[in-house]
């Protein structure tokens, strides 16, 4: 019992900090997206595409966390956009405190929209609040079909489902409407996509999400 | 302070009772892999094709951790192989005591071989003992081949790693000679298999491995 009663108090302590940041964002007029997936789903590559796609538009801003190293957010950098690296040290999630630290080293008023892109995990992730407007997640088509039903909670709590690496298809056995519709059984509102990051097939609907979300 | 303490406590736990589920193993005369990835790197399939390629030859039996529901125990039933499933209820990986709360459920003397199929996760899984003899890790190429650095510590934990769904080499980018040195940087002793677990390519290293571990 005295288990449960931490896990309790630290998602609580969460929930407030992430409240916090989210006032931060607001009094900023910055709109604010997790990013959530599988390792390798192709979270960076999306985000790469995307500052080319909508960086003339948008100020794009990217929070990245990973176990260690800066390999991501020296991508990011590349592609054109402010990047801060949270390295979370063997924690599988982000959360509202590791956000608080890296936000305040970039300069909201600057932005329009920051993508913090949590670790790769399709567990943890969806259980802390960074203080985000929406959730987002990515599935890649080779993981499988099957994966709405084993991790339905990053399922129910993101907004957005971008069904990544379509251009495998025809080399993969897992089929795209089977995911589609089994994600909503579990969230009917979620919106989906079906995208390649690699080569850019079907992004048009993601940008013009994240378009929407930016007038909101 | 206290959460660091916390997590070493549960850590110190943890190895205790994998040291009695070892002991319990060793007596059996029953040898244990803990099997690791990402979501949908190919556990599951790997596991298939294991039991139709080695399961005339040895007695195999699976242990199966998800967050929830029974799908891929009822696989590996269909497979020919006995399988108990664990549900974490959420809870990002399995531990010493979930896996010995479903080995009370196994028949070990029937047994020369246990898989513990641990919850599709590159982080947390590599953290927590469950009394095995050797970790092994499944990389799936399209996941990248900058997995090593990311994820460092389940390479160095694993004494094996199959390098998934080699199928796709031809229409993915990642490149399997430097997802190899790099684990090799990290685990200089790590085997390494290329394989298909969908095409069958490559496993016969894999079993003679298994069969090693057998006879050990």
């Amino acid at each position: 019992m005295t288990t449960v009663k931490v896990v309790r108090d630290i998602l609580e302590a969460n929930d407030r900090l992430a409240a916090e940041n989210r006032r931060r964002f607001d009094e900023a007029g910055v709109h604010v997206v997790n990013l959530m997936s599988a390792p390798g789903a192709g979270k960076t590559t999306l985000l790469e595409r995307t500052i080319a796609g909508l960086g003339r538009e948008l100020r794009i801003g990217v929070v990245e966390g990973d176990i260690q190293g800066s390999q991501d957010a020296e991508r990011i950098e590349r592609a054109g956009a402010v990047a801060v690296q949270i390295n979370t040290n063997g924690a599988c999630h982000l959360d509202a405190n590791m956000v608080a630290s890296a936000v305040a080293e970039l300069d909201l008023a600057s932005l329009d929209l920051v993508v913090v892109e949590n670790v790769g995990n399709l567990v943890c992730p969806a259980e802390f609040k960074v203080g985000e407007h929406a959730k987002a997640m990515i599935l890649s088509l080779p993981e499988g079909d099957d994966k709405p039903a084993k991790y339905p909670l990053m399922f129910h709590e993101s907004r957005v489902l971008l069904i990544n690496k379509m251009d495998l298809a025809p080399h993969v056995s897992a089929d795209p409407e089977r995911i589609e519709r089994d994600a909503r059984a579990i969230n009917p509102q979620i919106e989906v996509f079906r995208v390649s990051a690699s080569t850019g097939e079907g992004l048009e609907g993601w940008y013009d999400w994240l378009r929407a979300l930016h007038r909101a």
